[in-house]
């Protein structure tokens, strides 16, 4: 009997490193011909299986998928797409279940983060009871950090070091300029629910690099008072201050400092702008000159400087799910389990997906110092081994060499299918 | 007779790569003890000499002048402030010729823009007069890269390589979610006058690596129809789009497209926010979900990912500013004098402070394509060798680790003076 394929999909919002689990699945399942067969990937995700638009990933040399490592962004699409409920759209996980029995498919990696782990979990059990079984497995990625169980979700380390180089030469920059002009530096960053993002700023100020830095969380409502005393604080004593402002932080109603109306796919509010609020709310109120930034989509893009730690976690999550797989498992994801912080030591560990698929990890109360505009020590701790490393990508005339694969479609055999 | 000492000064808006030029002045200096005594800094720039707040740049170390090389912003401080003309503001500097000849400063370098040249120029004038003659050499700065005669400005090189490489790693992330969700990402950028910086966002897409850009330019008045057109063209094309808008992006009638009442302490109105400008029309009028990110001081602070034919420039502007003081002359800035394009080729040149104060070096018309938003091949050809090379700075625990300066103060002779 000839081996079974695989299906690899990215979910949400893509990561520099995403690509770097990519390239650890389909080496991987190219190491272990005898096990797996092909490896087709989602032409724009999970769409890409319902559509039967699947990527023949067998046509790519094998120079190629290993320039998916240092490559940033989802190399074959990703997309903003959950699946309903079980009982809401049977239709869409029976088109699913359809497609992967056409084409030969025992296995579902999905790459992404708590709705795709749920996603997953959900297509495992539905095709045991239609009587063609996938092994599905989670490979986690998100830059918001919020899977459960897991040390980390790849993709955070490196948002958290360009955020944290960011700040840190930001800062170098207001340091310099503060005599005559700007005082108050403003980077607003990604993170709607939990504050990881944000933390990171804190990270800039090290003990040989003291930087006076505000952080605002989602997870601490917004006081204005306190805030602004706090800044006019630092700038008084050191003639400067960073803030970096989380997407999402709230005033005290719950409303969002940059509320909104527009919304993403999964429903979700969509943020951006309080950067804007707090820099006026600086410069009114307290009449510092201010300058503010925000990062958007340039910092889960920021292949070029990477950390290497997260690199190697992407790339090992890639390698562990086909593992799990080969083993047998299912409705399993591969974790990040950490043995020690110094020296920093993990290993590859597995969590089922029944723990994991709809549970949103928040930062410890104790990450955030007792004032709220702070990281304690545990969250560096914490923090710091996950930006640790330079993973460099190659350049060519200045600029980063990143791949493009050719995105080959596997000959349909299905009827049409519209999502 | 003891060799005359410096004064070295950082004007203006700072640059990842000033500190370089700082270094070549001083370990250029100390390198040539016979001709040149101490080099005096001036604490938060010129104010530092006016305030006789000077810093004896003898007390560091090797080690940490030569850091300077890989550190971002101004060491010493810089301003934003313009000396008035002579006849509106004499006291200021003969202020400064007295400054000097209590320290026996024979050199006043000053490290800046189009502003700061001007400056030099008069203090080269005026302590003529004064019957006091310092030698004033001008070090080009700025990111602007609008100052004339030098074929580039020290800055510009390394805002330019940040933008390109920002743009690419951006467009991989929009491309790759676009099929669901963000199909326009709108990058701002700095360039109040001149659209260098955003023409950079140009060099992201190459033969091997196309990428759908449009570039608003502060040269071109802004069209919304014709860029609504476009965006959607490019966007029913390739599934996506980025576009780079300069700050500097003025309707029709004038007004920018970011106008706010804030200015600078030169008097410059204070711009940000064309990005959100754009975003809503995009979101609005074409219905594209759409994603901006503002990059400010993030872009002018990169050091990580400097160009290392930039940071070589500004080691060489600085070393060069002090062996065309050694030879005697005044009133002068070096140049970066290009040779040839293909290989990149260029030599130190010279040009007269006459020439070079308050002209403005605007894109050459043909550096922008004829419908107005798109950069040129002979743009191309310029500005690629200028974001040639990378220069990483060390790391520890996953930082860049800059340096700073003891910055000793040396004691004062003179009595106070207020600013």
């Amino acid at each position: 009997e000839a081996p079974k394929n695989a299906f690899y999909a990215q979910s949400g919002g893509v990561t520099s490193v995403i690509n770097a689990s990519a390239a650890g699945v389909i080496e991987t399942a190219r190491n272990n011909k005898n096990k797996i067969g092909k490896v087709y990937a989602g032409r724009n995700g999970i769409i890409g299986a319902l559509t039967e638009d699947l990527i023949d990933t067998s046509k790519e040399s094998a120079s190629a998928i290993k320039a998916l490592r240092h490559t940033p962004a989802g190399a074959f699409g990703s997309c903003r797409y959950k699946l309903k409920s079980l009982e809401a759209n049977r239709r869409e996980y029976e088109r699913l279940i359809e497609v992967f029995e056409a084409h030969n498919i025992g296995y579902f990696f999905y790459n992404g983060g708590g709705d795709s782990a749920d996603t997953c979990h959900k297509v495992s059990m539905l095709s045991e009871k239609m009587g063609y079984p996938v092994q599905a497995i989670h490979v986690p990625k998100t830059v918001d950090n919020d899977l459960p169980i897991t040390d980390n979700c790849p993709g955070f380390g490196s948002v958290a070091k360009y955020i944290a180089v960011s700040t840190r030469e930001a800062s170098f920059d207001v340091q310099s300029m503060a005599k005559t002009s700007t005082k108050v530096f403003v980077l607003e960053v990604m993170g709607r629910h939990a504050g990881w993002i944000a933390a990171a700023g804190g990270l800039a100020s090290s003990e040989d690099t003291e930087i006076p830095i505000v952080i605002l969380f989602p997870e601490v409502k917004f006081d204005q008072k306190k805030f602004l005393a706090k800044v006019d604080n630092m700038v008084k004593k050191h003639g400067y201050c960073s803030v970096v402002v989380s997407e999402g932080v709230q005033w005290p109603d719950g409303r969002f400092l940059a509320e909104s109306d527009r919304k993403d796919a999964f429903g979700h509010a969509q943020l951006g702008g309080a950067a804007t609020v707090i820099a006026e709310m600086v410069g009114n109120e307290l009449g510092h000159k201010n300058h503010w930034a925000v990062a958007d989509y340039l910092q889960r893009a920021a292949r070029h400087i990477a950390s290497k730690t997260d690199v190697d976690m992407a790339y090992a999550m890639g390698k562990a799910s086909v593992q799990l797989a080969i083993k047998g498992h299912n409705a399993v994801m591969p974790t990040v389990d950490r043995i020690s912080n110094k020296p920093f030591k993990w290993k590859v560990g597995m969590a089922p997906l029944s723990k994991v698929a709809n549970v949103e990890k928040m930062m410890p109360k104790n990450f955030i110092t007792t004032d709220g505009f702070g990281i304690t020590k545990k969250c560096r701790d914490y923090m710091l081994p996950l930006i640790k490393g330079e993973d460099y990508p190659p350049y060519k005339d200045g600029l980063p060499k990143y791949v493009r694969l050719k995105n080959v479609a596997v000959p349909k055999k299905l009827k049409k299918f519209s999502v």
